[in-house]
């Protein structure tokens, strides 16, 4: 067998940062890498994704559509790769058929080139419009399973998945291991799974490092016949990110598969970053491996969630009865795979169930999931809860195409963000408006102010460092304060005696 | 084939601390966690070694030997496992064979029950004496091959270095990859070819973890045939440290292998660790993943030594140049492995080769090396350099075995330890003496004050954590300032209201 050459998709600019620190990285942080990136011979780079969208609009006064076309500049030689939730585009609802098209047709238009489409339930339905569009433009259509563990997912029905994916245009399927739970044995077994029935299609693996077992599952992948793999340059890697860049380069060193990275791109790259982690870290959890979630079930982003919203009922102490309610709950629902939107639909209706009894209260968002309105899961949905569902909601179960319910949209879309203050009456505008209409208002009225960065400057991590050694916790001095007395204010000095 | 159990080797309380904290981990701060260590079901548990000891009587007070009987106690079930330097004992010297044989029947006695026994530069005759003693007392002897990667070292080197420690009584091989270089095909083909070779000897793997592609380097060892492996509980793991114990045992979830660990005991355990970390958070380094060494070969602790050499000599700016020098004095020292002591001799000669000149003056440490009284490497020493060696140290070159010019000590030992303030009389103390007898005389004298814990206590933490979060920067006091007002001096003390 000659060697394989494997290719490689960073995610330092998306999925790297959102991991690590609350998609909070600015533009600014990463222009002087994308030089570099767009040298080193990445198969793609992704870069753009609803959380960065979203971050962009809410944290950073950024525009992403001005980001995306700067990716685009400074990376002429590279594949954009961008994450999209199938139906819902970056929102959190479904979106009817033409916004879907338009948005696709504008990311095209703005550079984007790798489509990366998937559904939190992996309901073929929900990807097809989107995964058309994308072939409409001519670009690259990648459709995505989303890996989960339950009593009804197996290997065949990941693979019988794969084939619904293709036989919709898909040009590669995407394997997404968003909680980390893909161990190595099944890696194997799906990706060699697909390959045997469909042939030699191309199939990328993506995985998180949370658990410490996935750069072994990206290998047994490998070994498998996975043709690209996503990985992050090492300082931007590791804990709720993703396995090292580098480290996969090392890996294959020897063996029958090798990369083609330029090891000096990457050791720029990497120094690059590793500067720039710093300003961030009061967005960074502290979790270095967390293997829990083969036994809860719970992703880590999941049961913070949970946690937070039990601290503001009160009700701190029920965190263990809410994680035990977690799979119940998932099982009522047909098993769909944790991952936004399902897993804060379920994670919140379990937090509903501990606090005010079972399914006595419904989230409009849960009673929707389970009436069908986001689409259809591996497993039956629970009858009992069903009609619960139905009662309190007061709407019918539906089983067709949940965007088969919705009335045309875009020209509504366009005259409310034109009322907006701010907004320049384009489509990307529009687009934005409807992707998150509670923050795109606020966002186009400021746009002007530019970019706002919310890491931390050298100085202040330098004050910080200085703080913390001890040494403070105190004036040194000399510093001169206004101190008022008896009424009377004075000019003191003040120095460490 | 009917699935394997593969035996682990839990690191956490001796190379694990070693590796992230300096070896600092105060034994108080491990008692708790032995009991359920000692339930997991480890094949064995290592504990003890030469900076373990080194550090318990340089900074914290603690009799090493009483360290060893209190595991002893707390873990009945468990076999203890030390890391044995061969004929240097614990300490930076050849030792003489009596008091080789001695320090092993103690060992042994105190409770010692297998042996991983290395020499830096891989010459078996300097693990002989010491596989000898340990198999004369019942005990399991470990022979260690050092891994390390240079234009002389090949897979069937090393298979054949197996062999030479199997015909002197090892009752398993150890490959020691202190360095975390060990890829994955190297780890196969080096197992495989172990295993092809002399049947089904047992061999256990040892990776450190710093340059994030070692867990895939057991999983194929483990394919290869390999029957334990070393990781650390999670809580205790990554960085320059090891694999997470918990990660081993999810990826090797639905493959032919199978650990027999309790996951109860090892959550507990995590939980223990997870809570003694953050107080040696001040000896940990920013490590978090680091590729650098597959092209510097120059391990991180390495780097760091030469690193403050340099900045000792006001010749900071000069560490591109020593890195560039460092292969060329391996080179020339015949490519012994890179680790203790054989990092520290190469990388302060290069320091010296790159201040004063190329072999101008050589260290006393390095002349020896040169010289072969430490032993004979893989390759041929520039005959240039040993006879600079030779003349500098005033020494002639040896060919035998280093130990057997030395003189029997064990006697003058006794004697000199028992002059010493403090020492009891035992065999344990003049061994410590032995090893360490610079340190030794200070130890003994404070003996009686007891363990000294250099962890930082939870308020501590606390404080800092406030300080941090800039919600204070601010007196909390009381503090006593010098204060200037209307050109008068106040002493003034200061606290938080």
């Amino acid at each position: 067998m000659s060697p394989r050459k494997i290719g490689v998709t960073e995610v330092a600019l998306r999925d790297a940062h959102q991991s690590l620190m609350a998609t909070r990285m600015a533009l600014e942080d990463m222009v002087d890498a994308c030089a570099d990136i767009d040298k080193a011979g990445f198969w793609s780079v992704e870069c753009w994704g609803g959380a960065t969208y979203d971050a962009c609009i809410r944290y950073l006064n950024e525009d992403p559509w001005v980001r995306l076309r700067t990716f685009r500049e400074l990376m002429p030689n590279s594949k954009l790769q961008m994450l999209l939730r199938g139906q819902n585009l970056l929102g959190y609802r479904h979106y009817e058929d033409t916004v879907v098209d338009k948005f696709v047709e504008k990311s095209a238009e703005n550079g984007m080139d790798v489509f990366r489409v998937f559904d939190a339930l992996n309901d073929p339905r929900n990807l097809e419009r989107a995964m058309n569009a994308v072939t409409k433009v001519g670009k690259h259509a990648q459709g995505t399973i989303c890996y989960t563990i339950s009593p009804l997912h197996t290997t065949e029905g990941y693979v019988q998945l794969a084939g619904r994916l293709l036989d919709m245009g898909a040009q590669s399927i995407c394997l997404k291991d968003m909680a980390a739970l893909l161990q190595p044995q099944p890696a194997y077994d799906i990706v060699k799974g697909i390959k045997d029935t469909y042939g030699d299609v191309q199939i990328n693996v993506h995985c998180h490092s949370t658990t410490g077992v996935t750069l072994v599952a990206l290998m047994k992948a490998i070994e498998a016949g996975a043709d690209v793999v996503d990985t992050a340059i090492s300082s931007m890697s590791l804990g709720p990110g993703h396995n090292p860049t580098e480290s996969l380069v090392e890996m294959l060193k020897g063996t029958d598969y090798y990369t083609e990275l330029d090891p000096e791109c990457l050791l720029r790259i990497r120094d690059h970053f590793a500067a720039v982690r710093p300003k961030y870290k009061q967005f960074e959890s502290a979790t270095l491996v967390d293997t829990d979630i083969f036994s809860s079930q719970i992703p880590g982003g999941m049961l913070s969630n949970m946690e937070s919203q039990l601290k503001q009922q009160g009700a701190g102490d029920k965190i263990r009865e809410v994680m035990a309610e977690v799979p119940k709950v998932k099982a009522a629902a047909g098993h769909p795979p944790l991952v936004t939107p399902s897993s804060q639909i379920v994670g919140t209706q379990a937090v509903f169930n501990v606090l005010m009894g079972e399914y006595k209260v419904l989230t409009g968002e849960f009673a929707d999931l389970m009436l069908g309105y986001y689409g259809e899961c591996m497993g039956e949905r629970d009858p009992e809860v069903v009609a619960a569902a139905q009662a309190q909601a007061k709407k019918e179960p539906i089983t067709d195409r949940p965007a088969d319910h919705l009335q045309p949209e875009w020209d509504t879309l366009v005259a409310d963000a034109a009322k907006l203050e701010g907004a320049d009456g384009t489509d990307e505008d529009v687009l934005t408006y409807a992707m998150f209409p509670g923050v795109a208002p606020g966002f186009f009225k400021t746009r002007d102010e530019g970019p706002k960065n919310v890491g931390k400057t050298e100085e202040q991590l330098a004050k910080e460092a200085s703080a913390a050694s001890g040494a403070s916790n105190a004036v040194t001095g000399p510093i001169t304060y206004k101190v008022s007395m008896g009424g009377r204010e004075h000019s003191v000095v003040v120095e460490r005696a």
